[in-house]
């Protein structure tokens, strides 16, 4: 069903595999003929065929079709790299037959075409870069079709199958299908918490030890559970050890040449010392982020609790949006800053292949998630509760600002500040807004507000061009039909409106994805204990994020270039570190809250005793770490059935090889020793005389060694000796 | 110079590769001599050569030589196994030429010859099993000139040198070659803390932050530079990833047999679930080794402390042995108990592989020795000196034992119990007696008293002997040299002595001194603080242990048959663990004593408070952890030496196989595409009319595809539309 309805979707790309679009805005004119006609020229060299349409008014697309021979020749050197490299078991046969086993392979197969250099095969372009600066980019066509059927199918199931996440895989490549199975595990691991968290809020409340122990152990189970599956993923796609494979990032700039004594070439090196102490400016850029991020959390936070709790003066109502307001706006823009000096620090520390670039990268934008998304539940979690009585009273500070205005009621406010009430559903509040709330606005800020946007914006254009074509139309437009504006052959039109539309998507970054779901995560492993229905409100939101980002895939971006993957990369560390850190302050939050099951934290928590909490957090971090031992341990004990599966492939290719060198026939030259008793002893009396003389003249071993002749004697000799033996034992006990 | 001395050496032994001992004491007459028949018959078969002496009164000896051909078979073979397991880096070359590159490997693939299943090209022997429980043992034998060489050398030297460890490799295999460079790596490594401790012994005295800091440091580093050597070690002598080559334990016995799909073999299973609940039983097994070694130890140390600060009675002098007899008596007996249980244990958790089980046992081993080794300063440091004056009263039941007996100084004992006052100086003596003392003592126990108590058992036997023979000299005695008792030819019996010698020697496991070492290693990390001389008495233990244990190897065990290895195994765990651990008790010790710098703990610690102590473990734990990921990771960035070479040569590999794919000549159908823009007008326009025509007839891909023919077309067509398009700009600027 699959291959004739991927034939039928090929039918409606018009067989396109790829697409590059060629800018000319920039350059002039007979240069952009020129580098157009080499890279035509390129193209053609490695066997791809060419066709041009005009793009836009600075740009044309360029449409590439591999034939089917060059493909295959491809197909088999990638494979053949595969094998050198381990990912493949066996070494795949040579010639023609071998074609791409699914559309992901294929893309992938002629994208390395496109883009490897000429001594590995390829045409070596490398858009916007060098000779190629004019290749603005080079993506490959969405099957429309395919994609429409499948939101469909999926819009009516609960799970998908593992037959759907191979489909996304065989459309998208592995990379984008790691992430599916990794939000498809995920949700279907969240029914558990889910219903358990429903149960013990039901029945117990928050702040309750058997939930917080029971998500505790969920966390570590779906940690080690998700390692393993994607050992098994990586076996099932054949994509096993394909992270061992780097590619040298285009923009590394080695320090110096150096010529590798082994291989005999030189290569650009850039020394790792250097490169570790340009990452040490990753702790002051961690402090100045905690520091920027923290004061403006903390002073918007201070500023609510001040106007919320303490100020009774006019505008109150409206006063009470301000710390949100600020909030909203200060701290985006903050992270913005913050990640382009974080990109700006990671393209300094000048990391050699893309998977290093990427590992660092991430590294340094999980430290601004993490204080932008938990920061505001530890200040009410860990200050605000125990230290608010201690705390509020300086935020006093405030009402100097606000007196010019207030001067009546001054003394309504100090007398407020003095006996001043926490406020005891604060921290489930916020949690509930951050697991809620924000997933609900996150949901439509990523996916309804682009869609709309997008849609606004064609129209607007479409707009404008016909506005713009019916003034200047009497020259030179011939057909007037009103949505074609470029001279396309009337039967290509709505294909190449398709084309354009997506020309103008952006880039889709599978990692943006893995970090929302993380630090989704995140609140589960941290917080969970606070309002046992996080689990509730992430299941159904993951359920909708599953088919949403899907439809994200499809209709916002061009469709991705297929990537191999064996793993979801830096993510999964981020994932054992919070489920770390959870047992951390789950603990510390039993302990300063679990007194007031029925009503959450009623604002006065315990004395809390530094002893018995710090005693608490020790045990219950060993505790966890312990536990995650024994699991990982276990778990490491059951085979996935798919690295089995690789497991027994392999065995298989060893054992026919080995059996090849072991059933050659033997050509020995001392055959005798191996021959039968047949006429041993005759003979060997016959040599007795002749050993007898030869024996003088050897050197010792030679003596040693001829002293009995073939097994046989041996055996009589040893026969000899054990019929002797007992004997003499018998002897002995004569006497 | 190494292979002509092993030339020579291998003359001494008179070529001998393996000794079989063949024992025939336990079954009939006719039965041996078959076995033996059959034995040789095997050992002829696979083209080993044999030669029979007599052993003692109930074994042979079987002496076996391989013949340079059938040895190279089997050295190909194996080089072709290890390359397919991706062990080696090429391909090996067939052909007879291929000689074992050391001693080690010569011994290792004989070893094979004999002991491997037919199936796989052996012999199939397996020693005390089965058809040959008639083979007791197998070994090489030693190479004695070349062992008294180097013991000789390595007494005047610091520090071994890369090329010694490749000697002890070449000689011993690579498990023992792994432990020597584990040591060696150890024993240089410490010599910084030995400086630093000394330093800091003279300068700040006991527990020192700064001391305690460095030596935590130390710790991981060095725990992390070992991995890393380990890696550089297994590439050097091209072992890397063979533990990933499992062979089956001959004990294992599978519950059901299965027959696996992919290979079509049917092979025995266990499941991993029932193994893990049978390895549920390590929890009681600890806790019931933890109750009974720490009854003993703590009932020790408290009859101890009774008898030297409480009891004031009669035989005090004589009494206050007790306590250290009893603890030398009842631990090691009781140790012995414990391990024959785990080994109990481990044998029923029934492992299919010997590194799962060995594994497995380290594990049970550890926790044994743990308990042994660290207890009792553990009760010291966390139990005698905080609680003492808690405790020290309830001794007071030792009072009613010793009460008959002391009935007349009955109330100076009372009067001594409630001014009591600890003895200062108990934790730092306990820690030099067990670093210093303890190490002197094993020292001993493991090296000399051996070689004393075999050398006199010789003597023993051979007076026995000698008398024996005087006694019943008259009826089967020819000759009647005094040692010689066997009808050995005069020429070999010096050799046949010295090979019936080596015959009764036990034989060696890498896994009890890895085990002696980790020990000692945790003393340093657990302890160092109280005692910062510790490093120092480590440092001149470890220059002789080094020695003493090749001595012993040379001198009181069998020559071991070569193992290969890439890693010292699960020891390489427990060391991490004890770094860890060290920071835990490294924090406490000094939070609880670092007042007290010039005089050690002063028997009153300061008043300590809970939540500070807690607080400052906590830190120190995390500290230590994230240093620890900071060291792994820039660890991590630099690659060992040999494991560059090793990647390029794999890289070479890769290129060549690659290169010859790249360059077979390609024939393709549509060359045309690739053609020179030669005569492409003229002929498409002679083709435009039947293009024309076709174009509505053709699926609309095909009429796609066609517009443009060949990429000069394509080129021409993209630039018009290039030229034409900034014209359109200025028309609109005109306007």
């Amino acid at each position: 069903m699959a291959t004739t309805s991927e034939a039928h979707a090929l039918g409606y790309n018009l067989e396109v595999d790829f697409v590059i679009r060629y800018g000319f805005g920039g350059s002039d004119k007979a240069d952009a003929i020129e580098q157009l006609e080499k890279l035509l020229r390129a193209l053609a060299g490695i066997g791809l065929q060419t066709e041009i349409r005009q793009g836009d008014e600075s740009s044309l697309l360029i449409f590439v079709r591999a034939s089917s021979k060059q493909l295959n020749r491809a197909v088999y050197r990638s494979r053949v790299r595969d094998w050198l490299y381990g990912i493949r078991n066996d070494e795949p046969e040579q010639g023609n037959s071998i074609e791409p086993e699914t559309e992901a392979e294929r893309l992938r197969v002629i994208y390395n075409m496109i883009t490897l250099p000429s001594l590995e095969g390829g045409a070596g372009i490398t858009p916007e870069h060098g000779d190629w600066k004019n290749v603005l980019s080079i993506f490959p066509l969405h099957d429309v079709k395919t994609n429409n059927r499948w939101m469909r199918d999926w819009s009516q199931k609960t799970f998908l199958s593992e037959d759907d996440l191979d489909q996304i895989r065989n459309k998208f490549g592995e990379s984008v299908g790691f992430y599916f199975s990794f939000l498809q595990s995920y949700f279907r691991f969240l029914v558990f918490p889910a219903i358990f968290g429903f149960s013990c809020w039901f029945l117990l409340g928050g702040y309750s030890i058997v939930y917080a122990a029971g998500n505790s152990l969920w966390c570590i189970i779906f940690v080690e559970y998700w390692k393993r599956q994607e050992e098994d993923l990586s076996c099932r796609w054949e994509t096993k050890g394909v992270s061992a494979v780097q590619t040298t990032r285009r923009q590394f700039q080695p320090e110096k040449e150096v010529r590798d004594e082994t291989t005999g070439e030189t290569r650009g090196v850039f020394p790792a010392t250097k490169r570790m102490q340009r990452q040490l400016l990753q702790v002051p850029f961690a402090l100045v982020a905690a520091i920027a991020l923290g004061a403006i959390i903390a002073t918007c936070f201070a500023i609510e609790i001040f106007i919320s709790e303490l100020y009774n003066g006019p505008f109150k109502t409206y006063l009470i949006f301000i710390p949100t307001i600020l909030v909203s706006a200060l701290v985006p823009t903050m992270s913005v800053v913050l990640n382009s000096i974080a990109t700006k620090l990671n393209d300094y520390e000048n990391h050699e292949t893309n998977d290093g670039y990427d590992v660092a990268l991430t590294q340094k934008v999980f430290v601004i998630n993490f204080i932008t998304s938990y920061l505001p539940i530890f200040l009410t979690a860990f200050v605000y509760v125990p230290f608010a009585s201690l705390i509020v009273p300086y935020l006093d500070v405030f009402q100097l600002t606000v007196r010019p205005f207030v001067s009546k009621e001054d003394c309504a406010t100090e007398h407020r500040s003095t006996q001043f009430q926490i406020d005891p559903a604060r921290l489930r509040n916020q949690v509930i807004y951050f697991t809620v709330t924000a997933q609900i606005v996150g949901f439509a800020m990523e996916t309804i507000v682009p869609y709309v946007k997008q849609h606004a914006l064609r129209k607007y254009k479409e707009y404008n061009k016909k506005r713009s074509v019916e003034r200047t139309g009497k020259s030179d437009s011939p057909e007037r039909k009103p949505a074609v504006t470029y001279d396309d052959p009337a039967e290509e039109a709505e294909f190449l409106k398709r084309v354009r539309n997506e020309l103008e998507l952006p880039e889709y970054e599978v990692t943006e994805d893995l970090r929302e779901m993380c630090i989704q995560f995140g609140y589960l492993a941290l917080f969970a204990a606070i309002w046992p229905l996080v689990p509730v409100s992430f299941l159904i939101n993951n359920w909708l994020e599953l088919r949403s980002d899907f439809f994200k895939i499809c209709m916002e971006f061009r469709r991705p270039t297929p990537l191999r993957t064996d793993t979801i990369g830096p993510w999964l560390d981020t994932l054992g570190f919070l489920s770390w850190l959870g047992s951390i302050t789950t603990a510390a939050l039993l302990y300063m809250f679990s007194g007031n099951t029925q009503h959450g934290p009623n604002g006065e928590p315990r004395d809390i005793k530094g002893w018995a909490l710090l005693l608490t957090i020790f045990f219950a971090e060993h505790l966890y770490l312990i536990i995650k031992y024994v699991v990982r341990t276990a778990m490491s004990k059951i085979e996935p059935p798919n690295a089995r599966k690789a497991r027994a492939e392999r065995y298989l290719v060893r054992k026919r090889y080995l059996e090849s060198t072991l059933h050659t026939p033997i050509h020995d030259s001392d055959e005798k020793s191996a021959e039968g008793t047949g006429d041993g002893l005759s003979r060997s009396a016959l040599e007795d005389d002749a050993r007898e003389t030869t024996l003088h003249d050897a050197d010792p071993a030679e003596r040693f060694w001829k002293r009995q002749h073939g097994w046989d004697e041996s055996a009589k000799i040893g026969a000899g000796i054990i019929q002797a033996q007992p004997l003499k034992a018998a002897d002995k006990k004569k006497q």
